[in-house]
This record gives C-alpha cells, structure tokens and sequence, in this order.
C-alpha cells in the first residue's frame, strides 16, 4: 500500500478539529486517578500507538467519510436523515466504534461507554457543533480511540510488558 | 419514524440481487443436517424476522450505502480504492456483519465465519459480480443474515420457545 | 430443556443481593431523562424481558458460577487470585456482559460503560461487599442486564414497535 | 505479576493434547493458499505472539478451567449439564472466542467461524475426545487462536509492518 494511512488518519481526524493532544489529554484526565505519574508525553504515546494499528485507521477513515458524504448529502435517504439527526437507535456508530475500543482488549469497553456518556472535552465539542457538519460517527470514533489507549496504558503499567507484546 | 425501514431494506437487497427465498434456501442448506424436518416456509420466516430489527436494517443499508458510493465513485481516496479491491486486511465489513449476528446471540459467529468463507450460493454471485459493483459489504451482510436466521431457527427449536421471547 | 433456566437465573441474581426491582430502578435512573412518562412497571418488564432470553440465562449463570466458585476456592491458581482480587487488566467480564449489552443491539454498550464506571445503586453494593464474596463477574452482568433493558425500552419507544419484533 | 502466566497458559493448552506446533500447523493448512512462501517456523511465531497477549492468556484460562472444573463435577448443575454435552444454544465459549479473534481485527473471524465448523486437526480431536473430559471451551479458544494467528500473518505481510505495531 503507498498512501500513508497513517498520516491520513491523523489529518482527517484534524480536519473535524480533532488532535493528537486533545485525544491525549482526555487520556490523562482518565487514567490520572489510577496512575499519578503518568505525563502527558506518555498519553501521547498511547495515542499513536492505537492509530498506528491498521484495523483501527481502517475504522476511523470509514466513520469519518459516512459523516462526510451525509455532509455533501449524497447518502441516499432514509439513511441520510438517520445519519443527519444522529437517531438514537442508529448503533452503527458504536460497533464500528468497537472494532477500536476491543484492539487492546475489552477493558476498554467501559471507559468507551463512560466517555460516551460523560463527553468530555473534544468530544462534547464535537457533538455540540453538530449544526457545522454531520458527526454522528466521529464522537464514538474519538471516544474509542482515548478507551483504547486507556487500556493500552493500562497494559503498559503490568512489569512484564514489552513494545513488541502489543 | 415514517419511513417502512422493514421493505426499505428488503427493496436495497433486492437490487444487488438478493431475494429472501435466496437467503432461506442457505438457511435451509446449513440448517438441515440438524434439523431434517424444517421447511422452506419456515426458514423465510426466520429471514423475515431477522430483516425486522432495527438494528439489522440499520447495520445492512449502511453497508450496502457504501457499497453504492463506492461504485458511485464518491467515496474519498484512499478508502475508495479500498473498497473497490475489496482490500483483505479492511475489517469494517466483518465489525458491521458482528452487529447483525450478535442479535440472535453469540452461536451465530460460527456460521457467519463459515458462509464468508466458503460462499455458498448467491453469497459467491455476489462475490463474482464485483465487476459490476462493489459488493465489498454486501457478501458478509448477507452471510450474517443468514447466519443470524440459523441462530433464531436453532433457539424456536427449544421447548419452551415462544415468538414473544426473541 | 426441563430445567426452568428462567428461573434459575433470578434465583441465582437473588443469592448475590440482586432483584428485579434493583434492576428496574437502575433502568428508571437512566432512561427517565429521556422518557418522563416511563414507569417502573415498565422497566420491570424489560428486564424481565431481557433475562427471558436464553443467550442472557447461559451467560449470567456462568458468570456468577465463577464467582462462587472463585469463592469456594476450587479454582486453580493463577485465576484464583485474579479473580479474587478483580484484577483490572482482567478483561472476561467485560466480555461475558458483551454477549448479554448487543442481544438488543449495540446501542447499549454506552450505557453499559457508563453504569461499569459510575456504579450507581446495586451495583456498588456488589462492589463494595467484595469482602463477603467474590464478585468479579456480578456487577459486570448486572450492569449489561440494565444496559440491555435499556436498550430494549428505547427500542419500543418507536412508533413501529411490536413486542413480537423483538 | 510474579506468575508467568505465558508458559502457565501454554502447559494448560499442552495438559489437553494442543502444542504449539499442532497451532501453527493449522495456521499454515489455512494460510498457505494466499501465501505460498510462508514456513512453519513463520506460522509458530504468530501463535506465540497471540499467546503473549495478555487478554488472550485470561481468556484462555478461564475457558479451560471451566471446562476442567465441569469435569470435575464442582459446576453446578444446571450449569453442569450444559457444559458437559456442549447444549448447541451455548453461546458463551463463542463470547469468549471472539474475545481472541478481535485481538488482531474483525478480519479473523471469518476464519474462526470457518475452523470452528470444519474443525481441522486437532480441533477435530478436541472434539472427538470428549468422553475423556469436557471440551465445551477448548474447540472454541483452539480455533480463535489459530484465527488470530492467521489475521497476525496476513497483517505482517503489509510492506509497512514492523512488529512493534502489532
């Protein structure tokens, strides 16, 4: 493969005002409490390390351009509407969103499903500024790729952990 | 909700070729060796009533959305290449057919795994057409309905099932 | 199957200090911000609803026969100690409650995070009486019982519903 | 963590007749049509790196313990009697397959629906040997981690791998 999924990743997420450090910091602001000496460095990290995974650039880009044509309104209706007024029993968003959060096993169910929940920082951002575009499936997205690092840091913590095991 | 999602889905999966009497007779072909009185009648029923969640019409015309925006040409570099070549390490199919098989419980998998990978029937039509069309969802969808008919057929075959209960 | 697996489960959820009420009142706290006019009785019913379905039985008992059985201390070791202490990196709880939150769809995996992180009521009581027991696995499955009623009562809340869909 | 939980894992797969060796042979019976390069010795490396995922090491061993603790006679009944003929509604040692199999994406679960039902080699013994034992999980985790040793190879290949990704 020669376009650099990684980066593309990266920029698309940027593109709906999303950055490493935001993703990073809610990170820190989870897992501060159960590890007080974690840096923000660290979380960073983590970050990276999930959406260097292939199967998660994979799911990112394919929420991310759904939001985007729903957007352009070339999605085909009802879909269109269910995508625009993000319906509540739509749960599309949040299986894809499991494809990221179960990368690093299923520990990170729980924090996906509390940032969900709670949305904090960027992510309530993102469901506020729904009247500037569609992100039905980018705040599932982003709250799966900060679980997901959770528990990648979770698993760093363990004495035994080495870069290769994960 | 005004829309009838119900036909609306039925509608999409006939486009691409799908029948429900093409999905029944899978269900009647894997289900026979442990059942040997079922019925065709029978197997259509279950399809059908697998086609009425909301969650499998939701999860299915996403997916055959895609497909569609795929061969429309809309969809952004590089997932469209992705999609189009039907990329085998993308996954986003297998997470959305995991959505629709899971409805019926977790014995579905089996089945769902063995359809996608041996093809049987309209499922490697589907897989033949790809000049046509991207059917890079559409064979795991349909796999997963048939899989999911299968798990609802094997649990009314307990005692104490009743239509109400699923 | 003679046994009355229904039943069964109840009687199992009791012995740990859980009731259908607790149940039902944890699905009252979560959904009444979005339904007012929902009733207790109503939750009850999609409770019961939820632990009516096989896949839900066979995976709460085998959940809360581990804790006992943890409990008792026939479990080898190493799992012995895991258990016991509700090692965090363990992740087999979250997937048993997986099994029960997507039997009405994956929009309930954001409530089922939500109650494993904030553990109102019940929940906690299961948490917090870790000295008396081992309870690695049952706040988990009570929090997916919740989740999926939730789940299932958003889900009749549309205008289409009919208890037979589900 | 003092216990090492990576050989403990391999001895409890040894103690019921499932080398390494025997996994990465059905690794290679799968794989070798997409790629004719690959050596046992490839094949052996990406079972190992499965079993030293931390996720996949509780998985495993709580499937078998339950399969060792029904043998036994301590489960309780009816939870009893389900494991010991493998009831087919059953779902939980699916659950706890795909806890496996998503470890390296969705794309291993078409493969471990396709193991679990042709059930090659030794998971065909596995099967066979039930009279000896119970086996309601063994099958099921034999399968999932073959599975996820496959989705590890066909990842590896991608001309950006590197292991430290995975």
């Amino acid at each position: 493969m020669k376009v650099d999924l990684f980066n593309y990743t990266i920029e698309r997420l940027k593109e709906i005002g999303v950055s490493i450090d935001d993703m990073a910091e809610l990170v820190m602001e989870v897992q501060k409490k159960y590890y007080d000496d974690i840096t923000i460095e660290e979380c960073r990290h983590h970050v990276l390390s999930v959406l260097k995974k292939r199967e998660v650039q994979h799911t990112v880009i394919t929420g991310l351009e759904l939001d985007r044509l729903a957007k352009e309104g070339v999605v085909e209706e009802p879909l269109l509407s269910i995508l625009r007024r993000d319906e509540p029993l739509y749960g599309v968003d949040e299986i894809l969103a499991l494809g990221i959060t179960n990368v690093y096993g299923t520990i990170g169910l729980t924090n996906f499903g509390y940032l969900d929940k709670v949305k904090p920082g960027v992510i309530a951002e993102l469901n506020n500024k729904k009247r500037e575009g569609v992100h039905t499936f980018a705040d599932d997205l982003v709250a799966a790729i900060v679980a997901a690092a959770c528990s990648r840091l979770a698993h760093s913590k363990r004495s035994d952990f080495t870069e290769e095991d994960e």
